[in-house]
Parts: C-alpha cells; structure tokens; sequence
C-alpha cells in the first residue's frame, strides 16, 4: 500500500483462505490492494475517499434490488442520501482477470446484521495511481443486500395468507394487499398514525369492500402503508418510511394508497385495495405503470373503512393487470347498478392536459393519436369544463371542511401524533370558515352541473396525474405545485361523483404515467373493459 | 443468427432504445444475438440450449441473494432443481465492451409477476460457433430477483412489530422470532400443520416464554416456521418449504426450529425463541453458525405452548450474537435456581467424537487444542459416558411414546394433514408398545446416573450436531442416519435435563459446526457466560 490514505494492512494473511482465482492466474498488480483499501473506506463511510473508487463519466454504473443507476452524476447523488453501508466482513473473493487493466470480481459479504450479501464489480485500472492502489477503480457494480423480513415501508403486517379467501371465485389465486384503512379480521387499523394504531381495537369482521374481495376467492397477504389518514397525494410516510417505486427508482411512489400501490408494482400482491378522496389510487397508479379505479362515488360500501372527507371517498383497487382490475370490479360491484358506455367516442379538454406538465401532456397526446389510428374512436370531442385550478379551489375547500369534521377532534387529542406535512395540512383544514365551505359548496353544485351537462354520457381523457412521480427529495414547494396541478386533474371525478380509471398507457424516462378516462357514474365495469379493449388495439 | 436452433429475430428493432453503450462505443460481433439467444432459451427452460451459454470448468460462477456458486457443476445442480426461470421482459440493456472477446453486461428485467430484476454476466467469446451465436458464452453472473412481501418458508406472519416490547428492558431494539408452538397474543398456532392451523382459535395471552422476552423489551417481529409438530431435526416443510440456510447454501436449515434459525442467521430478526426436545434448537444453531441453548428441563416455563414429548420439551433461544443470547437466557430465567460452572475444566468422551463425521471431529478437536493453546482450561478430562447409540435407543422409544399421546388422537382424526416424514415417524411411535417403553425408562434412569456420575459439575464438550448440514436433496436413509447419529448426541443431555449450548466455532467448506457444551442443571446463564469467556480468549 502506498498512498498514505489507505491504512496498512497485511493483505497477504487476510485474505489467505477467501480468494478464488482461475488456476495458474495471478491476480492482477495491487487489484487486491484496492479491493481492501475500498472496503475499509465502505467502512468507515469515507464518502470522499469512496468516490476516488468509483470511476468518473457517465458509463459508470450501480445496481441492485431496487434499480440501476448509470452515470456517476446518480450514482453520486445516490451515495450521498443513502449514510453508510451496513458494516460487513468479505467472507470470499472470486477474481477473474480480463486483461492487465481489467477484472471480474464477485465477493461474498457478512454483514453484522445477519444474513449474506453479494457484490460483483467490474474493476478497471484507468484511475490515477495517487488516488487509488495501482490507479484501480470501479467501473461497474451490481450489489445483492440480504432483505428484511418485510418491507416495513409497503407493509404493516403480513401472513402466508393473512385471510384466506373463499375456496373457488374469480379471484382465487389472487393476492390482495389491503390498505390500512380497512378492517381486516383479527387485525387492528393502523391509518398509517401509529399512536392511532395503538388505541386501536382488533376488528372482528372484514369491512364491506374487503368481504366482497374475499367472498370473490382473494386470499388478503397483507395490510399495506398509507399515507397519514390517507391525506395526501404523494406517498410519504414519516413513521414507517416512504415506500419504493419500483416503476420510478428515485421517485414517490403517489399516495395516499401508496403501499397497495407498491405492493402491486413490486409484484408482492396482485391486487391493492385502497380509497380514493383526491385521487390516492389514481396517483399511485398513475406513478407506478398499474392500472386503478376510483369507482362512482357511493358504489361501493364504506362500512368498516375510516373515512377522510365522506363527499368524495370512495374504495377501488389497484392491479399490474387490466383483467385483475376487471374481476374485482365486477365482484365488488355485482349489487351496483352499473350500465355501459359508448367507447367509440370520447371527450378532450385542453385546458385539462395544460395543467399537465409538457412531457405529460405531448407524451398522452402521442397515445390518444396512436388509438386513433388503431381506428378506436369514431369520434374525438372537444368539450368545456371548468379550469383545473377552479376545480381544486373547490375540492381544497369542500374536501377540507369534511376532513376537519373527521379527524380534528383526534388529532386534538394526539398532540405530536401526526408527520409534519399532514398536521400542517389539517391545521389549514381546521382554519377553514363555514362561509367559506359554504360557498365552496355552492361553486361545486354548480361545477358540477356544467362538467355533467358537458361531459353527458361520453368519456373524458385526461391525464391521470400532472406529472411523473417526483422525486423523493423534491423541495415542500414542489410537492405541492404537484399535489395543486394534480388535485385539478383528479377533482373532475371528485366533484361529479363519476368514475375515474388510470391506464398504464406511458413510460416517460423518469417514469409512467396514467391516461385516465372518466365515464358517467354507474360505467365503472364498463370503463375497464373499454380501457382493455383500447389497449389490445395498440398491440 | 445462424445456427438453426435459435430463434430468428429483429435484433435492431428488439434493441432500439432499450441499449446502452459508452459513447462511439460499437457492441461487439453477435453479442447482441447471443444475449437475445440466452434469454429465449431462459423463456423456454431449454435446459439444454441454456447449458451451451454457460461457460464449463470450475471458474464459471452464478451468484444471487441465497448465495454464489462457483463451479460448472454446482451451477448445473442448481438450474436443475430450480424449475424454469419467472418469464420477464428484458427492458435495459447496458453493455461495456472490454476487448473483443468480452464484454460486462447489466440488465434490467420486469418479471410478469411484477417487480423489477437485474442480472449482470460477464460473457466471453470462447465457446463454439456453432453452440452459441458468435460462440459467446457467460462466464460468470450475478442476478437479483425482486424479494416477495415475506419469505413463508420462513415465516408465518410477520408485523412491524406483530406485538410492541416493554419500552426499557435488557432486549430494548431485539427484533424477535418465535417459533410457531409458542402463543403470541392475537394470533393462532399453527404448528407447520396447516389442517391445525384452520382450526386454531386466536390466543390472548402470551405463552410464558414469548411474555418473558417482551417483558425485557424485545419486539416479536413474527411467528416463524417450525418442522410439523416440532418432530423433525431436519428442518424440512412439506407445508411451507424448506427455510433457507444462508451459512451452507443448499444445506438444510436444521430443525425444527428451522423458521427461528433461519430469521436469525438472515438478519430478519436478532433473536429466536424455540423448543429443543431431541435437538430442535442446537442442531439448527449448528448447521447455520449460531448461539442456540437448550436450557435445564423444566427451567423455563412451557405454558402456553404445544407439547411434543413433556420429559424432554424445553424452550430456549437462538442468536448471532453470544451476548444477545445471554440477555435472553437472563431475563428469562431470573426466577429459575440458577448456579455458577467451572470454566476452567471441560470433560470430553472419544465416543460422543467418534458418532460425527471425520470433518467435524477434526475440526472441533482443532478448536478444543486452539482453547487449549490459549491457556483456557486447567484440566481437560476423560471421562466414561453411555455409548451415544444406546442414548439414541434409549431416546427414541421414550421419546416417541410420549410424542404418540401429545398427537396420536388428533392424528387419527385429520388423516392426510402431515407430511410423509412426519407421518411416518409418528406412525412408528405409535407402534411402541408400554413394554418398550417401561424397558426405556428403566435403561434411561440408569444412562442418567451414569451421566451425572461420570460429569458431576464438570462442563462436558462434544459436537452439537454429527455433521454439517445435509443437502437439501439429500436422501431420506442419508437423513435418518444423520438424525440417528446426531440424537445419540443430543441425548446426553435430553436423558439427564442438563443445559446445553451450542457454540458458532468451526466452519467447515461445506458449513459450520457447533461446538456443545453441556453444564450442570441450573447453570444455563454460567454456561453461556464460560462460552463468550472462551470466544474471546480465541481472539
């Protein structure tokens, strides 16, 4: 070892027993030098001293369980929000010289918290010899952790199954992830607060929109996160962490059904149930490529879920799968009047993909052109409704109003009990006057009236969130520029009780989002299977 | 593509921005036809098409989150046991190109199931032409797949926390495993016995061991697996999988406190709570490199959990950590008569030895003269005990006919709920006869006396298990002599109620060995305390 930053050691001993070589292979000059001088800097959490490891440009490289980075610009900002890495003994090495100045290394690791790890580098010996031992640096790196029992972000509890559901239907097979709202037997409800969680009582009966997904043949693996009383659009949890967005590494995952959401995209579950007020299944959906229904407003039953604004909540679900979607629909709705819809002609609005961001809006307006030239609508209709800022000046008053009635007694109660983000949010819903709510709900009877003589019978496109998911250290003023852009889009469905679904429909490079068609109340069945057939006409 | 076995395909179009590369960087010839190649072939599980794209010879390597194997051979043992690869959908493709004839590939891949993977290999171009597009060949990989919502080979449930410690306590931040025989308030048991599951009813209370661990501020973060009824040491779930063995992949866990063992060795949980009545908790500490005590019969209380065979039933702990474990062992055997040992003499017997495989009895002698080197003990004595195949003779019969009246009437009544194995052993205990019995327990108080006799207060050394872990595919004659084997060693303390310990000191190349240590009755804690004493004085 040479350069003084790296501390001494005797490499000849340590690592006498653990290094696979080819045979007759000799390893590479000072390769063994940098591999046990970068550890001693993963160690010690030396992020200077890491990067001087880590090769520079944007052909670099990072892998592992939740994505990969490429570029050291990522890879940089990455290291930087991760802290240390769990401290760990390198149990084996397997090296696999290329050249002179490159090798395959794969080692096994030990880390102190149990388990076994596995990280394969591609080294490469184009640095400078002052900063590293022989000028050795990582090219490229693909890192195996040992996972936790759950994921604590995306779950509260788990079972293999939880519920078993009924022994034959038309979801047998089908894991359901229920968000934290609803009761589950045997479990208490958690509301993603944990001092609600430990006052809580076990519950003995499933609620209403659980059964019907049970009695159905869905066997429930699990509750899953939600944002605090289900009160934002984002998907941050301050107690229990911010679940992944497999679809978006980096990104939100959307809320407030944030962990049936994540649970659905990351294949632990099928089927998500959750509740949408302002659009917490649509988002989610829409951040996370799935499929997701906020069903006509009073279709599906309520009973033995908490409720957040009772004008505007709903129960829906999530799924990876259009047709997973379309059975729990229609097992969920079999008691619902429900009536079709013409898919053959649909509504657009510009000022509706306006308030989208450009990407969102050029990258829908591509899809919509490219179902039309699949021959899908015989006819495209512009129609007028309200602007999205109107819309979300009358849901923020109304839904606020109704949010306040619900919680604020408790949360009175609970001082200290909620993340800071949605006590801000509720004291503002505290502050709202009875004029205002009261105009606020003139202004909605009348929106309303002009979105439903618009709209009449015909489905309406629209995006399903204003943007990608943003990122999970995007700036309070960001969040909620989005949450005010998006809650415009979602209050459509909000205000007119209509259905609303978000179809996977595009991949933006910093993730999907949505297209969302609302239909006329009492069409949500008939929303997916329209939606289904659209997409098979794009394949 | 040339050779007639791979299927045609529009390589370019397949390719278009899903690929990338260093800037003015051309893939190398074929590459992309032979990576198109592979993963049709992983589509189709043509095991055989697969073979000719993996590299042969011992330095070919596949590595994933349960392990690395190096080594054509190991790897072709595992692809075949595996099954067919999740079908998924290649959606990034980053190659650097290191000379012509290698290339380091990462990709992204989306599992149908949902989800996100990534597999990185190192291909070579040194295969045949003829076998492989361009003859490339991997030599090595690396792939994560995405974890599901909990490993129920592991576990039953699992919860963040399933049920809150006291606030303060010795086991403050201990994430805690219990096996599932033990009540947990709210839950049922479920015994690995599905049919016994179903008819559970949920428990109010904690058993007295579970309770005594929360009281000293662990949390249980779930309820883990166990071998049916606890009658297995194998550690083998016809009901659930075989937990895993991160210490010797493709071994057995151990059992049959395989789910505790398991969530301990993979860091999903720092402590587990078992039985031990033939071995449950030392051969699974054994073969996964972990602490694990039996402690004195009748020590600790059972209330609250299912009986397998009452005269030798004990509940005990399994940890990473030599200190965790000795928190546990103190907090809950505070009320129990506890006494001091003498760790300065150690008693050892050729036969007890002589019963395991030649590794391991050398190995753990190296570690009994490594003790010896660093001046820990003052005497080392021979001493005369039972020959460890009469213990077993003496075990079995007792043992089963106890085992037949814990289980036999409810056997009878859910014909089919167990697995071959276990159905078969308890098939057996039911044949014993009150004469063989009766003849046991006469040759069993007699094995005790000469026990005790020849030991008195001396600290007894011998192997805590015959062998390393058996392979999972091992054979059932292969286990049964392991079992008989190993119960002849385990007996020495089941027939006389002394404490044993089990001790993480040797790791052979095909998975550790404990080393045992068999106390006085009552000097649990002084024996755990001796053992750290000992681990410290080797490093």
């Amino acid at each position: 070892m040479t350069t003084p930053d790296h501390p001494e050691r005797d490499t000849a001993r340590d690592l006498q027993g653990i290094v696979g070589l080819p045979e007759g292979v000799e390893p590479p000059p000072q390769l063994f030098d940098a591999i046990w001088a970068y550890e001693a800097a993963l160690m010690d959490d030396d992020v200077e001293r890491l990067g001087a490891f880590f090769a520079q440009g944007p052909d670099a490289m990072r892998g592992d369980a939740t994505g990969l980075l490429v570029g050291r610009d990522r890879i940089d900002r990455f290291r930087s929000g991760r802290g240390g890495a769990p401290a760990r003994t390198v149990t084996e090495i397997q090296v696999r010289p290329i050249t002179e100045t490159h090798a395959y290394v794969t080692s096994v690791n030990r880390p102190d918290r149990g388990g076994r790890g596995l990280v394969t580098q591609l080294w490469e010996r184009s640095g400078s010899e002052d900063a590293t031992p022989g000028g050795w640096v990582i090219q490229a790196a693909h890192v195996s952790a040992p996972p936790p029992a759950m994921d604590s972000r995306i779950w509260r509890v788990v079972g293999s199954p939880l519920v078993e559901g009924a022994a034959e239907g038309p979801l047998t097979g089908v894991c359901l992830a229920v968000k934290d709202v609803f009761a589950v037997p045997g479990q208490r409800i958690g509301a993603g607060v944990p001092a609600y969680l430990a006052e809580a009582t076990v519950e003995a009966a499933p609620a209403a929109a659980v059964a019907s997904l049970l009695d159905a043949g869905a066997t429930v693996v699990g509750i899953a996160q939600t944002d605090q009383f289900a009160y934002s659009i984002a998907g941050r949890n301050g107690a229990y962490g911010t679940p992944p967005n497999v679809a978006a590494p980096g990104g939100l995952p959307g809320g407030s059904s944030s962990g049936p959401a994540s649970a659905v995209a990351s294949g632990q579950a099928d089927l998500g149930l959750g509740t949408d007020t302002a659009g917490s299944i649509r988002v989610p959906a829409s951040y996370q490529g799935l499929w997701g229904i906020r069903p006509t407003h009073g279709a599906v039953s309520l009973a033995g879920a908490l409720p957040l604004a009772p004008a505007y909540d709903t129960a829906g679900w999530l799924a990876r799968d259009g047709h997973v979607l379309l059975a729990a629909a229609r097992a969920s709705l079999a008691g619902a009047g429900q009536r079709g819809v013409d898919g053959r002609v649909a509504a657009v609005n510009v000022g509706l993909f306006d308030a989208a961001d450009e990407g969102v809006r050029h990258g829908l307006g591509a899809v919509i052109d490219a179902l039309s030239d699949r021959d899908v609508f015989d006819a495209l209709e512009p129609v007028a409704v309200p602007l999205p800022r109107d819309l979300f000046e009358i849901f923020r008053y109304t839904q606020s109003a109704e949010a306040a009635r619900s919680w604020q007694a408790w949360i009175d109660a609970h001082p200290g009990a909620l993340a800071q983000d949605i006590s801000e949010r509720f004291a503002w819903a505290a502050a709202v006057t009875e004029e205002q709510e009261r105009a606020a709900l003139a202004a909605k009877a009348a929106a309303r009236e002009a979105i439903d003589e618009a709209l009449g019978d015909t489905i309406l496109l629209l995006p399903a969130a204003s943007s990608t998911a943003p990122a999970t250290d995007a700036s309070a003023d960001r969040l909620q520029a989005v949450r005010e852009a998006t809650l415009g889009l979602t209050a459509v469905a909000g205000i007119t009780g209509r259905p609303a679904l978000s179809v996977p429909l595009l991949e933006l490079d910093d993730g999907p989002v949505g297209l969302s068609l609302v239909g006329p109340r009492g069409s949500d069945v008939a929303l997916i299977e329209t939606a289904l057939a659209w997409v098979e006409a794009l394949q």
